[in-house]
């Protein structure tokens, strides 16, 4: 297909603007064609503003409409066929297999919106029944459930081009909320978004939702995210990226005359414990597949584990040795983009500079535009409860391997965590048993806590929480992965004293939609 | 019982600072005795570091554990008997029978989440079990459920020395989401304030619960209520009061490095609207139960009706007539604070001085200090639209009838409304059907809708929403009041991967406590 360059205002495609911009082949450095045109000022209001209106309808569209059209984008997406793979292989450099994969968890995610949204039972429905006689004084009757908060500014993340992007988690989410949405492509892959975006277009006309319901605006700049978030009608703001990126846009929403929430996941270092038992059977093992768990979309995930800590003793040199060979042999890849490498070429400078820090291996280097080159770092655990800047996320295939004393120390080191999105322990049974205390401090600190397992790969389901305490997230009471993530863009209402007829059916009388429901603080279904 | 004046930290009692403050009895302008010392830094950094370590035993206690505490609060308060109604009463003006009906409230808040507890399923426990066989690759086990977030800091609030204070709403949800509490005691009522923390002070020990469970601090200045948000291991704020107040303390949260949640329930003007056949049939009543709803706790109230739209009618006139008798009937009553009466006479002179808004009644004066005197003022919806001012929440008994020409403008005031805590309209079923676009405009503009009744009384339930969009509260998603209000203070966790014995019971394969739980995205008991 033929790309426009240009932005998806509702219905129709707009590019008034006088910026422009390329897409870049990581793997060569050329740029790609055609040029993509930065929204203006007027096309984003013009967005925003049309996602407002189809708000007003968009919301009290049934859970059933509002399925079939998560439905309908995931088969307008898989129409889109092997062009869409192909012209995102170039714009990302991600291999054409974990591309086919990510399209697969990027439909899987909107039909799993989809099922909820059929079953109905996630608005948190509640009925209190009046009580005219209670005393001293009667009770009336009221009712709540969830509803959407209005329209949502989505920004794409370069590190998922399809899963958490155009189509991804937060769109899908705030869709099946009952939110209009309006899209910042992330400008690495604009051709991607432009045909995912045009794929979801074709969705609403086809569902006949409102044309507001969803726009994507291009932008290099930050001003065309500065104002989609500055725009008064926008109500929530969702976005994956990098801690600056994130915080920024807090900052900015706070900032505004109405503060909105934003739901920025801005990665982390996922910190990996592993205990002497656990060291000792089976080192040869986990050095093997940290390494492929460091590797992992050459190391640009959130969830990869960037900080290994163990503590010294004959096995744990072994270890090292072993998971330095396990590195050295890592191929390395093709980054997302130049910035991007260059950022993780500073991250690891900087950490080299760090007295106390050494290199234990480094993967394999390839001549070629924007490889990563994977690296394994070294330093004690006084070192690391010296130096904040170690904790940092260095965004690329590098670990940092961290030697601990004692126990006591072990526990110092976790404790002066700051919040991330996992932590991982690798432990026997009896390993664990003795460190129940260690893993007591590191549930407060991650949304996700994995037992001899790997960071990497974030399952899509019901119980999965993406997310974790500041400054993993900005709001570590959500997840932006599974099914809870459409709670983020819904608030309570109360409705007291409603003759049946004007309550949602989630609420009426006679349960028409046969959903769980707390109806006196029990829950039930009929 | 003898009154110390000091702070409450912990197991101790403090007073070491150098300032000093009285309550003031706002019926005779007195002081009360004894002198309340503020707390000092190193008092309230040593009650934040007691929270901190006694949440470490605190958020691991079994929901029974739990009720047993609250239920012990509840107990502990009704055995302070009289004494606590008496010196309430010197403290707020607020006459004795208000005051017992606070107390039961505050008792039943406390019981409410002792059920909650003892149930067990608000934790929302989540599993999706392993599946080895999935292709292309295995499923682990995942589980997750609601953890609490660390210690929350508690702002009493001026208007409900009982219920939105020391062992109040915040309190009370806190501590049953498993959190530990610091509060910050109101300064207009610091002897209860004593009481009622002395009593959870008994109960926490009783209980055997870590000692550092709660503590209270006093403060007559803003800088007590800045170092508790300021405090690094405080995790997240409850607040009731006034727009100043709740912003400043957001804006601070947000400043920190770690950012926290803050709960803010700033009130709010809470419009009414009556539609013309409601108005025609029943505006007898409407006029004398809106000003007592106007009167009720002489306009304290969050939820006091503050605005009421009408449309121009010969219905309308008369309403007006007579709610202008009804309010010039109303005698008024002693205001909580001098500062709060200084503020309603500021709030309504600025209201008379705004061009076009005329006083229609004036309720009974009295000669005695703090006495607030009801008000019925009058605008044109023009007027409204135009004048920002107009929708600002002035704390007492005054209310602002609004009178609108047309349907359209009626819509057109109902758009501009901002965030409120609940809008209630009258309607005849015929009136409600044909303004269903107005309902639809009012769904998006508060936190709680009520037909045909009163803004006032909150219901203390498990439907409840007392929370509403900005700037009625800082966090639309949540509710202060009823059975919901506990979710404000934990964030789900994810386990993976977790061997049997180290999950927490709720997650437990056979479901030890028979909670209902979220299994492969099924909601089951068995």
């Amino acid at each position: 297909m033929e790309l426009t360059g240009k932005n998806i205002i509702g219905n129709a495609l707009a590019g008034a603007g006088k910026e422009t911009f390329f897409a870049v082949n990581p793997s060569s450095g050329n740029k790609i064609e055609p040029a993509f045109t930065e929204a203006s000022r007027e096309e984003i209001d013009n967005a925003v503003q049309k996602a407002w209106e189809a708000f007003q309808t968009y919301r009290n569209k049934s859970g059933e409409e509002k399925a079939q059209l998560l439905e309908a984008i995931a088969d307008e997406i898989m129409a889109l066929g092997d062009e869409l793979i192909t012209r995102c292989t170039k714009e990302t450099g991600l291999p054409e297999a974990r591309l086919t994969g990510e399209r697969g968890r990027t439909v899987g995610q909107l039909k799993l919106f989809a099922q909820l949204l059929r079953e109905g039972s996630w608005v948190d429905a509640r009925v209190d029944p009046a009580d005219p006689d209670r005393k001293p004084l009667p009770r009336a009757d009221i009712r709540s459930m969830l509803r959407p908060m209005g329209p949502v500014g989505v920004f794409g993340a370069s590190n998922f081009p399809l899963a958490f992007s155009v189509a991804g988690g937060d769109t899908a989410s705030a869709l099946a909320a009952g939110c209009t949405v309006v899209v910042k492509a992330h400008q690495a892959h604009p051709g991607t978004s432009e045909m995912v975006g045009l794929a979801i277009q074709r969705a609403v006309r086809k569902c006949q939702m409102p044309e507001g319901t969803f726009s994507m605006v291009h932008g290099a700049t930050v001003e065309v995210g500065q104002a989609l978030v500055r725009h008064p009608l926008i109500k929530a703001i969702g976005f994956t990226g990098s801690f600056r990126g994130g915080k920024a846009l807090f900052d900015e929403a706070n900032k505004r005359e109405e503060p909105i929430p934003v739901y920025a996941e801005m990665g982390s270092t996922n910190p990996v414990f592993i205990l002497p038992r656990a060291l000792q059977q089976r080192k040869d093992n986990i050095a093997k597949d940290m390494a492929a768990s460091v590797a992992m979309g050459v190391g640009q995930f959130c969830t990869s584990p960037g900080l290994v800590f163990t503590q010294q003793s004959e096995d744990e040199e072994q270890f090292r040795q072993l998971l330095a060979q396990s590195i050295s042999e890592l191929g390395g890849g093709v980054m997302l983009t130049p910035g991007i490498r260059g950022n993780y070429e500073k991250g690891i400078e900087k950490l080299r500079s760090i007295n106390g820090v050494e290199v234990l291996a480094k993967g394999k280097e390839k001549a070629t535009a924007c490889h990563g080159t994977a690296y394994l770092l070294h330093t004690s655990a006084q070192n690391f409860l010296e130096e904040e800047a170690l904790e940092e996320e260095v965004f690329g295939p590098s670990t940092l391997a961290v030697t601990v004393q004692h126990k006591e120390e072990l526990l110092q080191a976790a404790r002066r965590l700051r919040g991330h999105l996992t932590v991982t322990v690798h432990g026997t049974e009896e390993d664990l048993l003795e460190n129940q205390d260690l893993l007591s401090v590191l549930e407060q600190k991650a949304g996700r806590l994995i037992i001899n397992g790997y960071p990497t790969g974030v399952e899509v389901g019901y119980a999965m929480v993406h997310g974790g305490p500041y400054p993993a997230t900005t709001d570590s009471r959500t997840t932006s992965v599974g099914a809870a993530a459409l709670l983020r863009f819904a608030r309570p209402v109360c409705y007291q004293g409603f003759p049946m007829a004007l309550l949602p059916d989630e609420l009426k009388d006679g349960n028409p939609l046969g959903i769980w429901r707390l109806v006196n603080g029990k829950l039930q279904k009929d």
